[in-house]
C-alpha cells in the first residue's frame, strides 16, 4: 500500500516478476489523446532486458496489450489498462523459497511486511520487472505532454567513478535531449560513455555490480506547477522517484552541491530574455518554493549496484537462524543505470501531468483538441 | 494544494507569516496519548528565531493553543487543532508589494500559481514560519512514537564547508542522540561546531548567507514499514522533507556516495545479533525495497543558503518588466540550518507514526493503553 | 477518519461541541474569490441555536475569525482557516460522564471506538455544533459558484406527518428558491410550514422529538460534473450528506418512488428548449450516469428525530453493567429539521465546487477573475 | 475520476462493455488470505446475464483469470488483479454511435464529459457489465470478512409494486441470510417472488422494464467501525452504492420512515442480553453517530427501471440538432434488480474490509492466520 500514485492522473501497477503479468491501470487519463503506439514501443524497448552484454540475459519481448480506455484511436478518458505478459520465466525459480537472505535484497522485509505470503520469485512485486508498466504510463504521459511541448530527457552522469559533463541547467537544447535517446549509454561526452562501459563490463567480469547517477530535465513547462505545502514539485517528483528500486537519493538543481554556495550565488539571478521572465542560471533547478518557474527542471537521482550479485557474501539462513554465506545465481544485471533511465523519465512524466491536470482540470485536452 | 500530509495520520497546515496566525489540524491522531506540553515547548523552542546572533531577530513567543482534540489530558481520536498567533510582524510589511523580485524567493511562482492574490507579506504561506506547527505536530508524533521507543535525533552534518563527521549508521547510540537535542549547532564533533559557528557568522557580516546539510536517525523502528510501489519508507519521507522550505536533496543511508561503491560493499551483510537478524553495515539507510529492515533509519537533508541577502543581486522589475537591482531588506537568518533540525525530526515523526497506523490500525494505542 | 471531505477542494472540520472552538480549514479554495461576510454570517444565522421556541435554547453568537488565506479581501488560494469560539457551555457538562448511554446517541459507540477518550460533553466531536463550520465552508462554496450563476436552495418537505408540495424538478424558478432563505420554515405552501411548526410543538410539549425531510435543488450546473465509477455527483453528494448527524436516508430525482414507474415513465425524454438539450421531466434529478445532464440537480435527505428527549427511556448503565432508565436532560432541539437546511445546503455546494475544480482545475478562478 | 474506491482497500476497476475485457485490480488487500474459487464463481454466476427468461440474453461467461497478487493459494499482500475477457460482443455495435441520445442513459452526459470520445458500444465504461469485477472484489472482501465471521446477505425488497416483508433488523438468522443465495428473486416470503416474476415479465411482453428494492444486511459487525465526520459507516456505503448504475436512493434502519417516528421511537433502547450491549429494536441500522454499534447493519437501495426499453419514446438527435422519436434495439433486461443483488453486497463486503483495516491495520490477517 499503495501501489497507485497521484491525484488528477492516477498510475497503478500490479503483478509479480514471475506470475503471469505485470500491468497499469491509468485512471484520470485525459480523453482524446492519439498514441503513437511505435513510440510507446521505442520507450519498451529502451528499458527492456536482454539486449547487449551490459544487461541481464533475461529476455523478454514486453509487448503490451491495452484492455481497456482506448477506442478508435484516442484515449476515452476511462480508464485505461494495460498489461505485459511475462514469457522467459526461469523454471527452478518455483522452487520453495531459499532460506539465505539474500544481502541487499527484499527477502527479509518482504517477509515481514507480508507474513511469508508475498511471491518471492524473482523479488516478485518488488522486482525492476515492474518498472516495465510504469515506463509504458510514462510513454502515454509523455504523450500528453507534447499537447504543451514538454519534453523530459536524460543522461547518464556517472557509473561509478566514472564521469560524464552535467547539463547547462539553464541553457539545454531540445535536439540534443531527443538525440540522447538512442544511445545505448546516454552520455553528454562519448568518451565517458566508453568508460562507463568497461566499468560495467569490469564488474561483471569480477561477478560484482555497479551504480550510478542520472541527470533528468524537463522543458518547456509553464510556471505555476507545484505547490508550497505539501505538494511541491520536488515532493511529488522525489516520492515517486524513491519507489524506483535502487534509487537512495534525489536533487534538485544543484542539490546537495547548492549546501556549499553562498545566497548570493545559489540565488539564480532574474532576467529577461525575449520579452520573458528567466534566470541568469538555474542552480534551483527550475523550482522556487516547490513551484516551477519556467525554467528547466532538472534532477538528479542516485542509483546503488545491483544488490545480486555471485561473490561470496556473509548473511544468514532465516530458517535455521544461524550466520551462513551465499552466492546469488541466476540472471541480472551487473548495472542497471542505463535501463533505469526511461524508467525516472516515465516518473518525471507521469508527475507533470498529475500536476498539470491539477491546475488545468480534466477538460485540459478538450480545448487542446 | 495539498496543503495536508498523510494517510492515516493527516498533518494539515495553513496561516501566513504576517497574517493573524499560523496552525496545524491533526486529523487521525489515535485516542488516549498523553502530551507533555514541555516537552512541546522545548520542541518548539528548538526552532524558535530570535534566540541567537546566528538567527533572524523577528522574535516569536511560538506558544500555542490546543483548539480541540485535546481532553482531560489526552488525545481524544478527533481532530486535533492548535494555533500559533503571530505576533511580532514588522509594521512596513503591510505595504503594497514590491514589484522586484527577490532572487530565489517564491516573489515570482507565488504570483503566478496564485494569480497576483497570494499574501505575500514576509513569504505568506510560503514562509518558514509555517514549520511552526510542522514542529508542533512532530512533537505530538514524537510523543506517540515514544509508545513504541522510537526515537529521533539529529545533527547538523555541515555548513557550507564546515563539515560535522557522520553518524555510524548501524551503531548510534540513544544517548548521543538525545543530548544532540541541547546543543545550540548539534554536532558530534564540538570543533566542527565552532567552525560551522564562525561559517555563519562570516556570511552574516557579509550580509550573505548560507547553507548546510543536516543528518537525521530514527531508532528501535520495528521492520515492515513502507511499501514497494509508492509509498516506500523513502517516498515518503522524500515528499514532506521535500515540502519543507529550502531543501533541495534528500539521501538515504550512503545516497549518492553508494553509487560510488561495488554492490560487494553497498550489500549490508545479514548478521544474527542478541538473537536478532541485524545488518553488519547499514549503507542501506535501515530500509530494503522500500521497507524498513529494523536497522537506525538514516537520512540527509541538503538546505539551500537561505534567499533573502543585504548584498545588491541582478533582478527584474515585475511591473515595469525591465530589469533592476534589488537589496533585501528585512531580519533574516544568514542560515536557517540549525533552526531546520526540529523541522526534520517533526517531518519524519510524522511520516513514521502515519505507517505505523497504516501497519497496526487506529486501534493502535488501544492495546498500549 | 477522516474529517477532510473533498478531493480538490478538501474541507476539514475540527472542534467539539463544549471545548474551546469549532472550526473549518478550506485547502484547495481557488484565489481570487471576494467573500461578502453578510452573506456568510446570514448562512450562520440560518443554522444558528436559540433563535425561537422551535429550538434549543442554547445561544451561540456562532460568529467567526478567519485566521488565514484571505489577504486584501479576496481569498489568497492557500488553505484558508476559521474558527468559531464556543460561549454558552452548561457549567455542569463538565461532571464526569453518565454511566447511563442514552438512546439513539453517540455515547456507546463514541466510547468503543475512541477507547473511552472522546470528549463526550455535549456530544463532543460528533455534536451538531460541527455543522456550524460546515455552514461557513458551504458559505464560502456559494460564493464561488456564483461565479458560474450557480444557485443552491431548499425547502422543507416533511416534518413527521405534515407534508410540503415538491418541486417540480424540471422548473424550479430562481426567484422561488432565493425566496425559501427568508422563511423560518421554508416551505413552497404555507399551510404546511404551519403544520410543521404545530407538530414541532406538540413533540416539544410532550418532550419528545420529531424529524423530517428536506428537499434542495442545485440550478444552473453545466452537464459533464461527475464520473461513472465511484465518483458519480450522487455519490459525491451522499458522502457528505451521510456524515451529516441524524441523516439517514438521501434520494435523488424521484428516489425510491422511481422504482413504482415503469422505465417508459422513468426515462426523462429528451427536448430541445432555446436551442439547448433539456428533458422534459426530470425524474432522475439532473443525473444520468453519475454525470450531470443540465437540469437542476434535486435530491431529498431523511433527518430521524432528535434522539435527545426529556421522555423516560429505556437503557443500559455502562459501568454498573446493568438495564436501567434515564431521562435526558438539558437543552434540546425539539426537532432539527428546520435548523439543517442551511446545513445540506452547504454539503452540497462543497462538493459542487469539488467536481467544478475536478473539471476546470485550481486556474478556475484566474479565467473567471 | 475516480475509478478508485477505498482508502485502505483499493478497489479500482477498469473496461467497457465491448471493450476486450473488464477487470479489478485489488490494492491494500491482506496477505495470507486463502481464497475459495468456488466460492468466487458462485458469486459471479448469481449476477450473469444470459441465465433466465427475466434477464438480458447476452450470454457472457464471466470467468475470471488472476494475473497478480495471488500466489501459493494465498494473497501475497500486494495487488491482486483479476480481468475477465469479454467475448459475446454483438457486432454491429461496432457501427458509428447513433446520433440518437437514449432515455435515461449516458449518451448525453457520456459525450459532454469525455468530448466524445468515450466508447459508447453498450454503455462502455458506464456498463452494468463493470459490475462483474465488482462482484468479483467483493467475493475476496467477502471471504477476508469471514475471518472475522462477519456475513452479507439480501433479499429483494421490491419489484415495482410487488412487495416483500422488511428483515426483522433487530433479530436477522444466519440461515435465512444465507439460504437467500439460492433463489432466483430472493425473497422472504416466496409469495412475493412470484408476482415479482409476474411483474418483470409483464414488463418485459410490453417492451418496457421495471425497478426496485434491494435490502441488505450486514451481520457479526463489531462495534466502533466507522467515523463522525466525514467517514460515516452511511458515508462510505452509501458513496460505493452510489456508483452503481441505476441506483437512486439509500437509507439506512428505517431510513425515510424515520422521518414520521417520534425520538420516543426512533430511539432504539439499549439492552443487555447474553452479557453483550444490543437495542431492543433496530429502527437506526446499526449505526450511531457514523459508528457501529454491533448491531446488524441494514440498508435499502432503489434502483430504478432499466432505461434500455424498446418502446417509442421522445428524444433528440444529437447531430441534427432537432427533436426525433427513438426504440432501442438490443438485448436488454427488463429488470435488472435481482441481478443486482450480488453487487449490492459486492459494495458494501468492500467498505466493511476498508473500514475493519483502517481500524486494525494491514496486520490486521498476520494475527489472524
Amino acid at each position: 500500500m499503495s501501489s497507485i500514485f497521484g491525484r488528477n492522473f492516477k498510475v497503478s501497477i500490479f503483478g509479480e516478476s514471475h506470475g503471469k503479468a505485470v500491468g497499469v491501470v491509468l485512471d484520470g487519463l485525459p480523453s482524446g489523446i492519439r498514441l503513437n503506439m511505435e513510440f510507446i514501443e521505442q520507450e519498451m524497448a529502451r528499458r527492456r532486458p536482454g539486449k547487449s552484454p551490459l544487461s541481464t540475459l533475461r529476455s523478454e519481448s514486453d509487448s503490451f496489450e491495452i484492455l481497456s480506455g482506448y477506442f478508435n484511436e484516442a484515449t476515452t478518458g476511462t480508464p485505461l489498462c494495460a498489461v505485459i505478459f511475462n514469457s522467459d520465466c526461469a523454471s527452478d525459480d518455483y522452487a520453495p523459497m531459499k532460506s539465505l537472505l539474500r544481502p541487499g535484497h527484499v527477502d527479509y522485509t518482504g517477509f515481514v511486511k507480508y507474513g511469508g505470503f508475498n511471491d518471492y520469485r524473482g523479488g516478485g512485486h518488488f522486482s525492476g520487472r515492474l518498472t516495465a508498466p510504469l515506463v509504458f504510463a510514462g510513454a502515454v504521459a509523455k504523450q500528453a505532454l507534447q499537447m504543451d511541448n514538454i519534453l523530459v530527457g536524460s543522461h547518464v552522469k556517472s557509473i561509478c567513478h566514472a564521469e560524464d559533463e552535467s547539463f547547462d541547467s539553464a541553457n539545454i537544447d531540445e535536439n540534443t535531449l531527443k538525440e540522447l535517446r538512442n544511445l545505448a549509454i546516454p552520455v553528454l561526452n562519448r568518451d565517458a560513455g566508453e568508460k562507463m562501459a568497461q566499468c560495467i563490463l569490469d564488474a561483471k567480469n569480477d561477478r560484482d555490480s555497479v551504480g550510478g547517477v542520472i541527470e533528468t530535465a524537463v522543458l518547456n513547462l509553464q510556471p505555476g506547477l507545484g505547490s508550497p505545502f505539501f505538494d511541491s514539485m520536488e515532493s511529488c517528483l522525489a516520492h515517486i522517484l524513491f519507489s524506483i528500486p535502487a534509487v537512495k537519493g534525489v536533487e534538485f538543481g544543484e542539490g546537495f552541491n547548492i549546501t556549499k554556495m553562498r545566497g548570493s550565488k545559489a540565488n539564480d539571478a532574474f532576467i529577461i530574455d525575449e520579452n520573458k521572465i528567466k534566470t541568469a542560471t538555474n542552480y534551483n533547478g527550475g523550482i522556487l518554493g516547490g513551484i516551477t518557474n519556467g525554467m528547466p527542471v532538472v534532477f538528479r537521482v542516485a542509483i546503488k549496484p545491483t544488490p545480486s550479485i555471485g561473490i561470496q557474501q556473509q548473511t544468514v539462513d532465516f530458517l535455521k537462524n544461524q550466520e551462513a554465506t551465499i552466492s546469488v545465481k541466476g540472471r541480472h544485471d551487473p548495472c542497471i543505470v542505463p535501463r533505469a533511465v526511461p524508467v525516472i523519465e516515465a516518473a518525471a512524466a507521469i508527475v507533470i501531468l498529475d500536476l498539470i491536470l491539477e491546475r488545468y482540470g480534466e477538460a485540459w485536452t478538450n480545448w487542446k483538441n
